[in-house]
């Protein structure tokens, strides 16, 4: 094998080698019998933080992966004494990959600190706003279009890596019964529900 | 005047003064240097939380005035231990009073946590999460439901309460001029900006 292929099965390889922390995140939330989805953030090759989903253990529906990374993040910042627009600058070549969709609330927020590029496992067939429901993610999203111009940048958006897995984490979830689920659930197929 | 017609002026006025609370939120980060959003949320109408727009003390973007006084509550909530349901059952009951409509994070924000009803001043003509942009707050909302079922159970909104003192503040901040802006603004006309 030459060089030149070994470089480009390893650039292959490079969103699965940050996936797999993601899905250590999604594991511990699992664990924790949080809905299991998780995130890293990724700049320049290396990761600077990571999430999991503590809707549960917080008592706070809005506490998704992908917004306790970023919390993780501008509060390392924010010690660092980082101004408004250093921020800005290290987002926009901050990439994150995570397990699931993002819903429409962390995509609009992906969306407003300005982030490069997500990368994502399963679709989120029910509150997706990368693509499933809404397309939060493009600048020129006919939902947004049509009334202004879309909150933040929009960024980049690719799914669909190691999907399956993602769906297996979600089933075994549903399997063991989510204990803070306010009625019974049916078991998951395909959706995935953050 | 009779008690009833002097009924009927205190339960319109009613509004009013919860918005004097959120105006005063707004008045608060404007004379922090942040744009001027406040508000409150109300349970059986007593003030049980309260936020300010603090994006640029916290160097987060996402901190909107909604996310500051969800995550006050849940906090407090957390440390009296209530379930998950419990949580769920207090928001149910609950209204929301801030003064520029929610953008498209916060009112999918709304609909998670599961709020009974929003009171907004000025629309959000660039991201309102409620209306203007998107209509997230409604479970019939058309790109809603043309893909699944909306994230949350929607919310009541009414909008227009004392908007133009939301807008008024909105010109006083961006004519001290805004020291975070990445770039040099054009004065705001009436266009809420969050």
């Amino acid at each position: 094998m030459c060089i030149a292929s070994l470089y480009f099965i390893l650039l292959d390889m490079y969103p699965f080698f940050f996936f797999s922390f993601s899905y250590s995140g999604a594991k511990l939330a699992l664990d924790s019998l949080e809905v299991p989805v998780g995130c890293v953030i990724v700049e320049d090759g290396k990761v600077i933080a990571s999430g999991r989903n503590r809707t549960n253990e917080t008592r706070n529906a809005t506490r998704h992966a992908e917004m306790e990374a970023i919390d993780t993040l501008l509060e390392q910042w924010r010690e660092k004494r980082l101004s408004t627009s250093e921020v800005a600058e290290i987002f926009s070549k901050c990439n994150l990959y995570v397990t699931c969709e993002p819903c429409i609330m962390c995509a609009a927020a992906l969306s407003i600190v300005g982030i490069e590029e997500v990368f994502y496992g399963c679709a989120n067939d029910k509150f997706g706003g990368c693509g499933s429901i809404l397309s939060l993610h493009s600048s020129s999203s006919e939902a947004l279009m049509s009334g202004g111009v879309p909150q933040g940048k929009g960024f980049k958006c690719t799914g669909g890596i190691m999907a399956s897995e993602a769906v297996s984490l979600f089933r075994n979830f549903y399997e063991q019964g989510n204990p803070n689920a306010p009625k019974p659930h049916r078991p998951l197929t395909h959706q995935a529900i953050q």
